[in-house]
């Protein structure tokens, strides 16, 4: 019986009593010196050291990390950005970060129409059928997607997160300033986020898990706690993916919002202030990636103790 | 001088006397026997041979059609779905496309924010940066955006397409019938694809090239000609990439709407139709792509001749 991605998601909150996740978002310039040093001196200034080195560094920060957070989030276009090298160091990546025992929600942000939806499933969620064998190509165990062409490209997404005990988080309310372009425009008294935040609440009712949590979760920006207050309420099954706290100025309480009752149902991610926190704490950068994880943790934990009464 | 890829588009299109560009959206399971055979004799049932046998696939198509079209769209989703050996055929085929003088369209529906969004202007309109070096990961000619993280998110590209010569489409309309969902929302009057056409064609205006049109262009089904018609009159000077044509059910008569008084301003896209031709009229795969390439081609001529008196 394959088990739900979002209990298997809830299950490792809550023996690592954490509900940081840490972005694996890479980039070439900030990597430690010695690292991309080493690889140059061995493939030249290449994309393929680049990401060699990229390798290097992501199983260096989860051997840091892979015994206090539940999953790692590698954003993809860090990943392209480095040609087909950097789509190895990315199958790579999640691959050892599986062995470790962290669960990978890939961050493609991907969706299309039809035939095409299913190959993404098939990419990230599901299997690729070839003749009677049937492949993983990118083995993550969740994957963000965008709404923008509505209910029916989701729907393979879906039925492939049924099958396979996969999730998916669909963009419903974003961290940056331009998420006010389209996603609060007032659609006769309800904003287009909360439309869509309502439609990921109706998708996931049919496959709630034994905890209630859905496999369809939400990217709900710290950015916004108001909105983030309004989609809780809306959608009360669906995990939150919180993106924006740290560098991009979400702070412990902004995520408190993003809670349930159950002192459940979100994970907030950190990419940059944790893998690169080495540059700012100085150190070894698993360990001043490891301190810093801690750190936040121990913040997002106290946030959820003060103002929600969400002591562990 | 960087020459604007809407400029090179409109080169390509008026040299050729061809509308139709052609989706490079191969499918395991559809390759001719002969080529998947002869690969997995090779590599076993594995995604390498898959990959290999696409690339080889592709190559046909291309040298069958690299003289009457102005540009080939590979959908990244088929190449994804093959894991890394995927993504080395995608970059392989957009080297070779290249080389036969094709335009390359790299349908990949990207958007994030931030940094993130830099890093696929990088990956795919612009050059990955490493120390002194800049470099491609992927060298396609345009790439297709999705619009729900708002203008912000679409800066960084449109900054690629202008120091590159490249493009985007933005989602504006898609084919689907689920693009009701979002897309036509009514908000006091607008619809949410009216006010995303308006926002793409105020970002071309500062960026028009000597044809008036702009490096932002609009992805538009030629399943919804009346919304694709009230689409034109908002923004006449965005390239509209046109899918639905052929397998999804758009007639020739439905793409009319889709162009400018001047007869351009509009690719449309066909992919299994074409490239699978040889499934339902047999004969050696790359003549069959051809003959039904030059058939829609001539279709859509006719039509713009006929309904719009466009003729050549």
């Amino acid at each position: 019986m394959t088990r739900a991605f979002s209990l298997r998601l809830t299950e490792a909150v809550l023996t690592k009593r954490c509900h940081l996740i840490v972005g694996l978002d890479p980039r070439p310039a900030l990597l430690p010196r010695d690292i991309a040093a080493k690889w140059r001196d061995e493939l030249g200034n290449t994309l393929e050291a680049a990401a060699k080195a990229t390798l290097e560094f992501n199983k260096g920060i989860i051997d840091a990390l892979a015994d206090i957070i539940p999953a790692v989030k590698p954003q993809l276009a860090c990943y392209e950005q480095l040609g087909v090298p950097g789509m190895e160091t990315l199958a790579a990546t999640i691959e050892y970060a599986n062995a470790q025992g962290l669960l990978v929600i890939a961050d493609g942000k991907r969706n299309d129409i039809g035939s095409t939806a299913e190959s993404y499933a098939d990419a990230y969620l599901g299997e690729t059928v070839l003749g009677k064998r049937s492949l993983r190509a990118f083995a993550a165990d969740a994957l963000t997607v965008n709404p923008y062409l509505g209910r029916d490209s989701l729907a393979p997404m879906i039925e492939r997160c049924v099958s396979f005990g996969h999730g998916i988080f669909v963009l419903v309310k974003t961290s940056n300033p331009g998420s006010k372009e389209l996603q609060d425009i007032d659609c006769g008294g309800r904003k287009v986020y909360e439309i869509v935040g309502e439609m990921c609440h109706e998708l996931g009712l049919p496959h709630l898990d034994e905890r209630s949590y859905a496999p369809i979760g939400a990217v709900v920006g710290a950015t916004y706690p108001d909105e983030a207050a309004r989609l809780r309420s809306l959608m009360p099954h669906n995990y939150f993916l919180v993106p924006g706290f740290g560098a991009q100025g979400g702070k412990p309480s902004d995520v408190v919002p993003c809670f349930n009752p159950d002192g459940l149902g979100a994970v907030v991610n950190s990419a940059r202030e944790v893998i690169f926190a080495y540059q700012k704490h100085g150190g070894d950068y698993p360990d001043a990636a490891r301190k810093v994880a801690i750190v936040s943790r121990d913040a997002i934990n106290q946030a959820l103790a003060e103002v929600k009464n969400l002591a562990w």
